[in-house]
């Protein structure tokens, strides 16, 4: 739960980062940038700041503005009756990503579950991401991330974003996040 | 038709256009960056350089470089069997761009085709797009874009690229480059 001065601040501050990315906003842009916090009401720890550029039918482009050490948890996107599941390209444009996705657990992995949700972090497989690299993730992966010191902008490509059909680990998301006033 | 080491050249130069739009792309990126000159050998009147990132089957993304006032010519993406159309969005992120797309003939339009080529351009709605202005194309619809006096930088975010199936109103093109030595 956020108030509507806290999303507009953080939406100014997302739109900071993307600018250092060196990616310009339009104002009509910046005030339509989600501030998820995933309903957890603890937002610089699990959330993200959202632009979606285009969202068709057949596919879409999103920039992402992540705060230092903050986390996207675990989700996947599955296949809806005969609409198969999203598929996404995390490209990193500014800052440090630690993607986890299915697979063999890495050994000291660099991020951390926030704390007191890490039983809700399954997948250990560990992806880094620094600016000019990016990996391609199937439909219906668990998967989640994190930002480095800095923080991080991240270029997702992907078919269809349909955020209300997407599988959270940890039940006590919900993916819209509510305004206190 | 392009040399080596034009082609080389060109790679860098639509490289530090890309870099200074605020894009990092890796060296090996770098050098898998086409440069497309549609086989008319007049690579500054018409052609560009195109970075794809990422193309599956469902979908793609690009970024794209034009040197000043270059033209990229018309073409539109149509369905192949039962493969609809590609759809693409482009964002201007450095420069200006005047888009050009089936519609009411704009009146006085910034662009002029290539010299020579004129016969080959035959929609006139013009679309202007400077950085963070973008424009979505429904499949099979006949376009072209010209950079402005600086060049320009777009992203393509799209569905799959099948380049090959591109029906150009110049029957001239060829769309692959050809290279000399």
């Amino acid at each position: 739960m956020l108030t509507s001065s806290e999303i507009t601040q953080r939406q100014e501050q997302a739109a900071r980062m993307i600018n250092n990315a060196g990616i310009y906003l339009k104002p009509e842009e910046v005030r339509r940038l989600e501030i998820a916090d995933f309903g957890l009401s603890e937002f610089e720890k699990t959330g993200l700041g959202v632009l979606v550029y285009v969202n068709t039918e057949r596919c879409c482009a999103k920039e992402l503005a992540m705060w230092p050490h903050q986390t996207c948890p675990e989700h996947r996107h599955p296949t809806v009756g005969t609409k198969l599941g999203k598929e996404e390209t995390f490209r990193c444009r500014w800052g440090t990503v630690y993607l986890y996705v299915e697979g063999p657990a890495t050994q000291s992995p660099h991020a951390m579950p926030p704390a007191g949700r890490e039983h809700t972090y399954t997948v250990w497989h560990e992806i880094l991401l620094q600016p000019g690299e990016q990996y391609t993730l199937s439909p219906n992966t668990k998967h989640w991330f994190q930002a480095g010191d800095e923080g991080a902008v991240i270029s997702e490509f992907s078919t269809r974003s349909t955020d209300e059909h997407d599988i959270f680990t940890d039940e006590e998301i919900q993916r819209f996040t509510q305004i206190k006033d």
